[in-house]
C-alpha cells in the first residue's frame, strides 16, 4: 500500500482553484473523512446546508465548503462543485486500482478468446470461446465469462462475477462481487401437454459506465437483447428481467425487482424493494418511493408511492388519514350501525 | 459454433404437422424471435391473439398462428400446439448444450465421489467426499459440491452453484449461478442463558425437473428435509426457509421469500416479492399476487392479494375504495366534526 | 462420517443433569429428530407446550420435556433449559466440524498473509496481502479474501464468500456461502457537471459471534466503518447498506434491506422483507413485522408494522377495519351521494 504524501492547505486551494486567503495557516492533512471522524490532520467537506453546524465543532484541518458558507475558522476551502472538491481529495487519497496488466497463471483461458494488452485477470477466473477484452479491464479472482461476451476498455469485474455466454459489457464497467449476468429468463408455457421450459436465446447488454451491485441478476432476453443504458447504476440483489430496457442514467436502489419486457426510460429512481410488473412501461424521469409496486404504465416525470403505486402526493394523503381510520371507525361505526368501536 | 442450415416453409410445415399449400412461396428462415425484430430470414409467431395485429406488419419470413388465425399473408402456418410449435423451433435453431463427457483437469474431486460415464465437470470445481453424479449431468466451472450429494441424470449446474454437504438433486434439475442449496437455516433459542443457535442438521432434496434461479437460496432442514417438489420453478433470488415443504408445479417468481416450515401445495403461483409466514400451509392451485403477504392458511384454488393478504377480489375493492378516501374524507370529516379537508 | 454410538436413557439423564427414576426403561438412541420423524430410535423434545400432544403420539425413544410436563409414557427426562438438552444432543450427535489446519495446495495466499496455526484454508481459496488470519478459522473453497483482512478465532467462512479489501471478521463468526461483505455502497452525486460515483474508501467490521447468511451483501462505509454488531444473526439475502450501525444480538431475517446510515439498537428484531430507509434511527429492543417499512426514527422497545409502518397494535386496527372497507362503503357511499355501492 502506497501512502500518499499530507497535502498542505495551500495546496488543497490550488487543487480547488481557489484563491489561497492572505496569511493562510500552515495545516498539513492526509486523508479525508467526515466532519465526525475527522482529527486535525484530515479534511472534510459540507455537502449540504444542514451539516453547516457539525462544520463549527469538527477538528478536521481543512473543509471544503460551499460559496458564500459564513464558517468562519481556520482551513476553510469554498468550492463551488463540492462534490468536485471531495472527488479530487478522495481520487489524492485513495488513487481508484487500474489494471496492473498480469494475467495470472492459474486463469483458464479459451484458445479463440482476444485479451488486449494490459488487461488484468485474477487468480483462477475462466474465460469462454471468442471472448473479446478490451484494454484496461480488470478480471477478478473466479469469475466466469461464458463464450462470446465482450467486455469494453477500463470496466472492472470483481472478484466472483458470472457472465453467462454471449453477454457485452461497454467501457468503465463496474461489476460487484457475486454478479450473475445472462442467466435464462423466467419463462415457461403450455406446450407438448405440459409446461415447459421456453430456451432463452436472446442476450444482455450493459452499456458503458454502468455499475451493478453485488449478488445482483439479470437475466438475458428470451430472443432479443435486455440492455441497461449507458450511465445507469444498480445497487445490490436487485433482479431485472428477461427483455428489461433500462434507460440511461437510471438509479435502482437494493432489491428492486424488475418484471420481464418492462420498459424504462432515461433517469428514472427506483428506491429500495420497488417491484415493476412485467410489460411495464415507465416514462423518463419518473421516482417510485420504496417498497411500492409498479402495475400499470406511467407516463414521464411523475412520482409514484405504494403497493399498488398511486401518484405519491395522493398517497401521503392516504398514509394519513389511514392512521386515523381506528378513531374515526369510533365516531362512524355508531351512523351505521355497526359495532364500529370494536372494530 | 455450429450454426445448424437454414429450414424452409416447406420444412417447417412437416415439422409442425401441417399440411404444405398449394403453390408453396420458397422462403428460407435462418432462425426465429419476435415479430418486431424478424426479418425476412426469421421465423415468428403469434403466442396470442393479442399480438396478431404485430403479425400483419412483421417482416418474418415465416409466422406460426393458432388455428383458425385469420392472418392472411405468405408464410404462415397453422399450429395447434403453438408453444410446441415454437419450441421445436428453437430446438432446432438453438439445440440445448449435452455434457461433453469432459472433466477439467483442474477439478478437484473426492477419492470417494463416484461419476458415472459422460459426466461433464468444469474447471476448479470442487466435489466432496461420497458425493455420487449420474450420467449425463453438468457442473459447470466453481461449483462446489459438499460430501454426499446426489445429482441426478441430466442435471446441469451453471458456474458457481454451491451444494453444501448432503443435498439430494434429481433428474434434468437446472441451478443457475450463484444459487445457494442447503446452506443453515436461521434457527436460534433461548439456551444456556444465552441465544444459541440451533445446529441445522437436516438436509435438501430437490426432485425433478426443478429450475432454480440465479443467487436463490434454499436452506437444509433442521432435522428432517426442505423438500422442491419435481417441475416446480424457482426464479432468482429467493430465499426458501427451512423444513419447506414446496410443492410439484409450482411458479415461485423472483425474489419471493418463503419463511420456515411452510407447506405449499402442487401449482401454486407465488408472484414477485411475495412473502410467506413460517409455518403456514398454503393449499394446491392457490395463486398470489405480486408483493402479497401470507401470514395464515390458504385453502386450495382461492386468489390472494395484499400485505397482509386478503381474497384478490376483496383487495380489488379495498385498492379502489383506499384511492378515493381523499375525496371522500373532505365531505365525510365535516360530518364528524374532523378537520377531514386537511388531512 | 464417524458416526457417535448410541446413547442409552440412562446416559441422557446423566448428561441432563436429571435423577434417573428407578426401573428405567433399557432405550437406545442413535439420533435426535422432531416428535413426527423419530423411531424409537431417536431421541425427541417438546419444544413448546403446544407439542404437548403431538409427543403422546410420537414414536420416539428418549422425548425431552420441561419440568412439570405431564407427559406419561416410557423414555421421557425432564429438563430445566429445554435447548440446552437439545443442543446437548445435537452437539453428541452432529459434532460441529472444527479445522483440519490442512492448507489445500491450489489457495494462492499472498506471501504477505499471516496464516495462524491450526487454519484450515479449502482449494481454490485467494488470500490477499497483509491478511491475518487466527487459529482455528476455517476459508472453505473458492473464498476470495481481498487485501488487508483480518478474521479472527474460530471463524467459518463457507464456500464462495468474497470479503472486499479491509473487512475485518471478529472470532467464532460464520459467514455462509455466496455472502459479500464490503461491496461499495451506493453513493452517486452530481459533480463535473454529470452524475459521479463517490468512491467507498471506508471498511466493513463484523463483531464476534456473528453469523451471516447465504447471499447476503453488507456494504463497505464511505468513510468510516460498517459495523456488525456481536452475537447479532442476519438471514439469507439480506442487504445492509453503507456506513450502516447495526447492533448487538439483533436477528435480521431474510431479504430485509437496511438504508445506507440506518443506526439500529441491540437486540432490534426485523422481520423478512422489512426495508429500513437510510438514515433512520432504530431504539433497542424494537420490532418490526415482515414486510414493513421504516421511514422515521423509532424509540426503544417499541413494534412496528406495514408499509410505512405504524406501532404494531394501530395497524391490526388498520388492517381490520381496511378488510370492511367494501361493506362499510356500501352504506356510506349514499349518505355521501357516492356511488359508493359500485367502489
Amino acid at each position: 500500500m502506497h501512502t500518499p504524501p499530507p497535502l498542505s492547505y495551500s495546496a488543497i486551494c490550488a487543487m480547488m482553484g481557489s484563491p489561497v486567503p492572505e496569511g493562510a495557516p500552515h495545516i498539513m492533512v492526509a486523508g479525508i473523512t467526515t466532519l465526525e471522524e475527522a482529527s486535525e490532520h484530515h479534511a472534510s467537506f459540507v455537502a449540504r446546508a444542514k451539516f453547516a453546524p457539525k462544520a463549527a465543532e469538527s477538528r478536521a484541518g481543512v473543509i471544503l465548503v460551499p460559496p458564500h458558507s459564513k464558517l468562519d475558522r481556520p482551513g476553510v476551502v469554498e468550492v463551488k462543485d463540492i462534490w468536485g472538491g471531495v472527488l479530487t481529495l478522495l481520487e489524492y487519497f485513495h488513487p481508484v486500482p487500474t489494471s496492473t496488466g498480469r494475467i495470472h497463471p492459474t486463469a483458464v483461458i479459451a484458445e479463440s478468446a482476444q485479451l488486449a494488452g494490459g488487461v488484468e485477470v485474477g487468480p483462477y477466473a475462466v474465460i469462454g470461446e471468442r471472448v473479446r477484452i478490451e484494454t484496461g479491464a480488470i478480471i477478478g479472482a473466479h469469475c466466469c465469462i461464458g463464450d462470446d461476451c465482450a467486455i469494453g476498455e477500463g470496466t472492472r469485474l470483481y472478484p466472483r462475477v458470472t457472465l453467462y455466454h454471449g453477454v457485452a459489457v461497454g467501457k468503465r464497467v463496474i461489476i460487484h462481487s457475486g454478479a450473475v449476468i445472462g442467466s435464462d429468463g423466467f419463462k415457461y408455457e403450455a406446450a407438448r401437454m405440459k409446461l415447459c421450459k421456453i430456451p432463452q436465446v436472446g442476450n444482455v447488454v450493459i452499456d458503458d459506465e454502468v455499475e451493478i451491485g453485488a449478488n445482483t441478476a439479470i437475466d438475458r432476453a428470451s430472443f432479443t437483447t435486455t440492455r441497461i443504458g449507458a450511465g445507469t447504476k444498480i445497487d445490490n440483489l436487485v433482479q431485472v428481467g428477461h427483455n428489461v430496457q433500462l434507460g440511461r442514467g437510471c438509479l435502482v436502489v437494493a432489491q428492486v425487482g424488475i418484471g420481464g419486457s418492462a420498459k424504462i426510460g432515461n433517469g428514472v429512481i427506483l428506491a429500495g424493494q420497488v417491484g415493476v410488473k412485467d410489460n411495464v412501461t415507465i416514462g423518463d424521469g419518473v421516482r417510485v418511493g420504496a417498497q411500492s409496486g409498479i402495475t400499470d404504465d406511467l407516463p414521464a416525470r411523475t412520482d409514484w408511492l405504494g403497493s399498488p403505486a398511486i401518484p405519491a402526493k395522493d398517497r401521503a394523503r392516504v398514509i394519513a388519514i389511514e392512521k386515523r381510520l381506528p378513531e374515526v371507525w369510533k365516531k362512524l361505526g355508531p351512523m351505521l350501525d355497526e359495532p364500529g368501536g370494536k372494530g
